[in-house]
């Protein structure tokens, strides 16, 4: 591993910010102090890059940010392939700066960032994924996924016992715009009668079916939904996907399904969303340990002079994988998931659920 | 406290329910079973009442529900005053169990017929108050209230993160629809840098002032908001005192206030509501204590033959209160309160807050 | 609240951490920033008032303290009374900083020296009470102790998790040297089946009865259980008043109940000590509005010039008592609150607890 | 996936409890309830198999357990390879209840006796790892795991907030005694400045070393330490090994590394043994998902007849391991994650961590 020209690192985290980016930006920091080389913290995101705006960033400025959400360095949506001579200037920042590499932790929008960089200016980039949808199809699981469906079981069980309380349905939407992981994680988990997510259409005859058929056996029902849920008839998904959340302000998954719900199946329905509160907090330990982790193996391959890739989650190895098949594709929830979600809500014939 | 006639006690729990209601429970059910006094569980609040339903309460039943959210015997918003014949419905169950005193837990509307009950119908009826408003005047604090209070401080910390990590400034709406007591602890404990009250309308130059001050200072501001809160010229209110949350389902205060506050700063604002997900959980340690004492208290005057009263928290001392005064007056933010947080998001003309 | 001279005041924390004492040094800060007074922050405890060391102290450095744990002045148990010229580097100090006025923040020791420097030598000082124990007579609840007892419930529910699993008896031995507060507050809410405390000696045969009805009720039991609890015949808790904590090291109370109970209840008993982990963490809602009011309010007395006081809650209302009775006596868990625990984990002779 | 014959199955959770048998339990009977086969619960482990003693587990049973800790089947350390006939009454028991398979989860101890019943005997059964210390060769992660590691992060971090107040050195000692996975994590996620690991004797000098330069930089220091570690000439893993805990209970990991910490490096130190507060409380999310899919999947297996295995996590997939090599080896920290560790704690020559 030697890195023999390597003197001058920075860092930046762009897009939508989560629980698990400090603990990555400590790992990359203390991994390349060991080795002598100076890091900065550009400030927000590609904003930073685009401005030439960094602080110096050492091991104490990093010694306890293990537990923190967030992220210290700041985060935005800036995209210099969308901003006039936006490419030019993160160029010119990169010389300015004498940076000998740039390590860029993000979404599908900053890795592709990245990625372009790298093949279009042959820019010295490493990328190191986050989203708490984990619908990043290149590595197994992102940081910050564990901590968000951790705080939506956190509120799905607070849920349940105003919902038995009150001999009520509840419903709790979730993140999770292109996938159903979040919804799906967090129904297994907190014991959901239901789950919505956006890889199929909700059968709304079905949901009801089961909903009336665990309120009967326990005197509530809980159901967990996705954002990005159709109902029968719906381009929900779709909409979101070309406009975004501006689109549907007014009426979200929750209003619309505790309609269909209550509609079909005649009982009291109540709904959360659960919404930014998701994105905060303490990030949970499968984090910390994640984000630790692909933040060490970031320094490692720009020590290795390895540019060009992510980091990725590959079973229990962190391996490189090229920054351009990183963010081809999505990752949705697949049949073996869904078979599970659907064996632990199924009503037996035989036995039935709780009966 | 000789209690010679008394030989079974219904309870129940009226109203929307909240943590430490089972504390209370509890509390009554081992005080009087110590007394050798057998205890029922009416189904549902009032409805069990009008409906004869009701279940053996022992001291098995409730080893281990001190803990635990909710009620486990079910609530309703059920009415005897408002059913064509319930109160006489209610004073056959009594007569029919055999019922020497009925332990009614319950917020405003609960306690109105435990009154009522005892003043018009002399049915040995004990209150015992509960609401996460803390709203009710005859008593210093409810349980639920510190436990909901916590719920949001949590989700305001994570807000927080977020916001910082954003550059905006985070909005939390909870609830409050009489009283702003949950905002105004929510804001203190959370370091909220501005809270908005039912008690008075929001001063939106004044907010606009003090968030920008913050975030001047720290990159973000937190914002707290009571569910019922007005900007100039509204009267929400008013609508919501009268009409209920349904009039409004489409225009929170999360939306208003968000809309104000981003047209005055200038600045990006984000906001969440805490809604059904702070009704549940598991309660805190004030209110497992408070919940234990009121209903140990409850059965004390039950067994004193000490009816129509309602136990309340008077300083350190748990007292009975007559329930005819306990339900007169609506408890709000007081003037102390108000200066107490004035001062602490206040921005000095000497030393300007985080400077 | 007329402030004329006061310009620079200074606040130090002593003696053992606790979680509301940040919370404490904000609403102090916060409230002297604002009458453009400024503060400065004493190194570690008297100590710092000793050698002179100080740090300034501004609302920026306060902002978001509010829910950390521990102090962000550093703590010792350095006393000027028990340094050679200990005092008159304090008085020293006072002038070379021209402090008009010090707000010193502890337990019984801290608030000691405050008294006596008040008292012979007429140093203008506030004290602030700070006791996980809650044992200071002169306030009725001091921030760190509704977090302490939180923390020690959790451990408390955890214990029972897994004594029920292997069918033990559970035994956690709590803080409490001198008083047994957080012992009784933990058992309550934690609905243990027996309580020990240091205000009287274990009765080895009511304990060993009532764990085993329990037992044979639920398959498990759980004692809670004071750091400083007498069996008959010993002297442990005489001991540790007099010598401290050093001299008990290898057989404290968990050890010695456990054995006494083992013999006596032929059950197996597992224990568990919660130690110092319970003294950080972020402080609960009640200490950090505590801690607020009596920092907002110590400042409010520097204001006014009404030096020699200590701040308390009495009832709902924080008030001034004079430092020199503020230490006088101790505070220990009185009859009404034994009655209640009694009642609480009382056998039944007509209906057994959990029967 | 056909089992035409499969009508009915047992499970039983044996050896220490953990938090995620609960979800294991539930994945199992909703799975097979699923295909209308009934299910037994044994009562405490192979004591259970041994007396006969079972009760009915349907899905009712288990609806709401997947957020509870422990194990609602009871548990023990009943072997039936060392109990006189033992064997002979597991292989009744399996007559007189019809039993067409037996899910045993458990760690070593409980598996090796499943292995033996196969083996030897034929006997259908089917394995579920269980340990928190992680230290199965056969399956990536084990449930327990996350959370024991959660709960210590916790405790570490308040240690650290009084550490840091006091200006001392902290000391956790965690579970672990065959291995450092607990150890490793807590120290990774809570940010440890040194880790002690069975894995390898304590090299005071270098841990002295370390834990002085994080004091000089951050007033103080963390150390995490498993419950067997060796110092220099000491033998505490190997007795610990062959006579368990008993041999040591007077003098434990953290009172040795404390005594040499201290002489070492002249500072103040202060420990804290989590013990069994490790054991309890609700899975965490991860824990949550591992022990459902592992449940499911054990049911699957018994559902295609598939005996003889153990469902084992390798990358992503729950697949079946045959009992006999899942036993075989023990899984320690290896070359991989100790040099992770000591690039996150290491002192570089060129830039001091948190200088």
């Amino acid at each position: 591993m030697a890195a023999k020209n390597l003197k001058r690192v920075a860092l930046l985290t762009g897009g939508g910010d989560c629980p698990g980016l400090n603990p990555a930006i400590r790992g990359a920091v203390l991994r390349l102090a060991q080795e002598g080389v100076e890091c900065l913290g550009m400030r927000e995101g590609w904003r930073g890059m685009i401005e030439g705006k960094a602080d110096p960033l050492t091991p104490a400025d990093v010694a306890w940010i293990v537990g923190k959400g967030g992220t210290i360095l700041g985060t935005s949506r800036t995209n210099p392939y969308k901003k006039e001579g936006g490419v030019e200037k993160v160029a010119e920042t990169f010389k300015k700066l004498e940076l000998d590499a740039l390590i860029a932790m993000g979404g599908e929008d900053t890795l592709g960032v990245a990625s372009k960089l790298w093949t279009e200016r042959k820019l010295p980039v490493i990328g190191v994924p986050k989203t708490m949808d984990n619908d990043l199809s290149a590595t197994d699981y992102t940081f910050g996924f564990d901590t968000a469906a951790t705080v939506a079981v956190d509120a799905a069980e607070r849920l349940r016992d105003t919902g038995l309380s009150h001999r009520r349905v509840m419903l709790l939407e979730v993140m999770g715009r292109h996938a159903g992981w979040v919804a799906l994680f967090t129904g297994l988990a907190a014991g959901a009668d239901y789950v919505c997510l956006p890889e199929r259409p909700v059968d709304v005859k079905d949901m009801a079916a089961k909903v009336k058929a665990a309120f009967a056996a326990r005197k509530t029902a809980l159901v967990v939904a996705s954002e990005a849920v159709d109902l029968p008839g719906e381009t929900v998904k779709k909409e979101l996907d070309e406009f975004g959340h501006e689109v549907l302000k007014s009426r979200g998954v929750a209003e619309r399904l505790t309609e269909a719900l209550e509609k079909e199946t005649g009982l009291e329905v109540r709904s959360a969303v659960i919404g930014h509160i998701q994105r905060g907090g303490a990030p949970t330990l499968f984090d910390r340990i994640l984000g630790t982790r692909v933040g060490v193996k970031a320094a490692e391959l720009a020590l290795a002079g390895d540019f060009g890739n992510m980091v990725a989650l590959k079973g229990n190895a962190v391996v490189p994988v090229s920054l351009k098949e990183a963010t081809a594709k999505l990752k949705t929830v697949d049949k073996e998931w869904l078979d599970l979600l659907d064996r632990l809500t199924a009503i037996s014939g035989k036995t039935p659920v709780a009966a």
